[in-house]
């Protein structure tokens, strides 16, 4: 493809972006496929010439387009949101235009120098201790493994590197932890049986008695407590461990504090909701991730740790081939984590932080918490629903509920909220809480507005009736 | 951002990257900055009110390309290439402006099944058995750690996910294997210790029989041997492992085979390359990076898998709040590997393969080979200099060697390569085999053509004249 050809296609494909971002939410949010219909209508072997890129496009707008989910959709209240923006999307071309692979400081040092100013912004954005030193990863999933991997370092003297882990380890983390928590164990080598749920009081937060009763047996039984995972907005409810008292707990008993904030970290950027970083100086690492709530597109993870010397002890590796001269003077982020290369993820939230501003992101993120309030309020209003845990933030769970037995409630909140994604207005998910089947309205994305919080409280009320 | 303005900005970064294209060869291919120089730059605060884009974007041409080592430099020589392509570069766009976060199949089935038929398309493109099932990666790191910990769970009996690793386990790799090898074997608690660096042969090629002397003496001692990474084209010079030898051994002692062919596993679309794949039929795991020689942009790896449901079952994680109606009929890729979120990378490797066809796949390949060839006879032909190991694929190792001893032509090759690259013309790395400093040529950038190499060849002549 010669230089004319790519701006030809370039223009034609920023249109179709452009053109997509207005009309997302016309489509289906949720793809309406069934399972194997992409795959029947796609060869089975690889052309042998070139094809002309026209005829690509076509079947990506045919073929591929019809089977993909629309994250970006004004309606979408699925999981958590994992926003784009203009910007983030306009940055990420250049990124891969520059095709750079940014493992070491010397294979481009803008990367490496601009990812330590915005994460430093990030930092001081959120109100993280000052000391905190930041690296991008791809997603929670492997910071949270990179925390209970330098958690299980600290805690063996750096034995379990050389030897494997020997002395039965222990993570604690609430029974509402996310599962990247189970994840990371098993990955680690700790086993799950050493990881232990700890209950949850009435908020879906952890009981810190609970888990000091836990770190106090596991001690006497000759274990050694080695990290606890403090959620911040847990993904079923967005609950909040008390990370203050969680904090002390591990300051006592000398262990490693990894807070998993992934969703609810961008809030603390608002003053009025700083609360949640309340014993941030107990925190040895954290992570949020911009891909969610900050409007850079996915992947995009900020992990953030008191002492980077630890992490860095926990990866580095030192093959002769990627030794440099500057080696003694910057910072090789190939060893802030499991994977050697590196994309340069920076660039797109220095883009999407500039362009906005804190300001600007944070009037985004009080707009959404303002339309959780509201949605509450209409649920609370109704008689045939109710709400199903404190809304901390921008995320409501509920059901419809009009007094039939339990496992009939359950049935009909599964069948209702089918029903509800059928019609492919909205997306919605579901959890469970306390064995409750509970439908989740995860507000959040850059396109919702009021009137789709509305729109989807009144197809919500709609399908209620016809269930 | 409105949508004209998006489309201004979108069409003004498309010519930025037409002109990149055209330009790159014109910058220092390697960054001139110093350490500290581009983070100097920067604000240490985030701005409060948004930015214009225009500033963004002046900034990121004054500040941030200078700090840039440019990976799509014809003069690229390093490490190994990470080749972008424009039509990969314009699928990225379509996967940002989309957004798409494809941790499991409802949350965008095209993204899977698209995921699916690629994964078979490379498989036969290279010739791997027909069985094997493939998954897209970030890295190759992160897939020889999948590689790793599955057979930690094979040997295990999947006990080690339950209760650590209680038994000590052992990986065999050779001398010159990748250190991602040693990197996952600590991360997955086998301990370093249990890692064997089996001697390689005159062409830096792992010694069979040592293997199984190795594997014997661990049996011996009450260890469970548990994985064997052979390496298809090691970092430091492309060296290939006799993998039916190796395969063979592996057989007899019941051990999982893991290949690591993340550079040269590309060659293996070339029907006179595929000798490398004699023995493909012992092969576990395999993995190659086609966001190194196959022109799709970083990041984008390759990981086939004989047994997927090996590879499942040591990642699974069923929490309820990711639970679908369709699970039992489809893949969820979230359970093939450590990240629970994923990005859309098939759309990019599609574009690629679809708009080169195997065929302009397999000419550029051909021709860094040849290219590579063309090279060696130049140093072969030139007294003061020797060529290094054996030249299997695009990578020549070679050395100046003017007969002074070994200490003076260890420094002497370090500061000729220093000052090489110091012209901002090329940029070669280095490694060392069997303890002398040698220089890499790794030819296989997509812009680089016989004159660039010429030139460079050149340049290293001259060079060395001033040493």
């Amino acid at each position: 493809m010669d230089s004319e050809q790519f701006r030809k296609f370039g223009y034609e494909f920023v249109d179709w972006v452009a053109d997509y971002f207005a009309e997302v939410g016309d489509y289906p949010v949720r793809s309406r496929v069934k399972p194997g219909e992409i795959k029947e209508r796609l060869p089975a072997k690889a052309p042998q010439a070139g094809e002309p890129l026209e005829t690509i496009f076509r079947d990506f707008k045919e073929i591929i387009l019809p089977g993909m989910t629309h994250w970006q959709h004004p309606g979408w209240f699925a999981y958590f949101p994992a926003n784009n923006s203009p910007e983030s999307v306009l940055a990420e071309l250049l990124t891969a235009g520059m095709g750079a692979q940014c493992m070491i400081w010397q294979t481009s040092p803008a990367a490496t120098e601009l990812e330590e100013v915005v994460m430093e912004w990030l930092r001081d954005m959120l109100g993280l201790p000052a000391g905190m030193a930041g690296v991008l990863q791809d997603t929670a999933s492997t910071a949270t493994l990179c925390a209970i991997l330098t958690a299980r370092e600290a805690a063996s003297g750096f034995e379990a590197n050389k030897k494997g882990v020997k002395q039965p380890l222990v993570v604690y983390a609430s029974q509402e932890a996310h599962s990247s928590v189970d994840k990371a164990v098993k990955i680690a080598g700790y086993g799950k049986e050493y990881l232990r749920h700890i209950p949850v009081d009435e908020n879906y937060a952890l009981i810190p008695k609970k888990l000091e009763e836990a770190i106090v047996a596991d001690k006497k039984a000759g274990l050694v407590p080695a990290c606890v995972v403090s959620s911040l907005g847990t993904t079923s409810s967005a609950a909040f461990d008390p990370l203050e008292e969680i904090g002390q707990i591990c300051r006592r008993h000398n262990i490693w504090l990894h807070v998993d904030a992934a969703f609810a970290g961008t809030a603390a950027i608002l003053e009025e909701k700083r609360w949640m970083l309340q014993g941030a100086e107990y925190i040895d690492s954290f992570v949020f991730n911009p891909h969610k709530w900050m409007f850079t597109n996915f992947d995009c993870s900020a992990y953030f740790v008191r002492n980077p010397d630890l992490l860095v002890k926990t990866f580095e590796i030192h093959p002769e081939y990627l030794k440099t001269a500057a080696d003694t003077q910057v910072k090789n982020y190939r060893d802030w984590g499991v994977q050697l290369g590196r994309r340069f993820r920076a660039l797109k939230l220095w883009f999407v932080i500039r362009s906005y501003g804190v300001e600007g992101l944070q009037s985004m993120v009080r707009e959404h918490l303002r339309l959780a309030q509201l949605f509450k309020s209409w649920v609370d209003e109704e008689a045939r629903f109710e709400v199903m845990a404190p809304v901390n933030l921008s995320l409501v769970c509920f059901r419809f509920n009009d007094g039939r037995p339990e496992p009939e409630l359950h049935n009909k909140n599964k069948e209702l909220l089918e029903k509800i994604n059928a019609t492919g207005s909205v997306y919605l998910t579901h959890t469970t809480l306390k064995g409750k089947y509970v439908m989740r309205m995860a507000i959040g994305s850059r396109l919702t507005e009021e009137k789709h919080v509305r729109q989807a409280w009144e197809l919500i009320q709609k399908m209620a009736k016809e269930i």
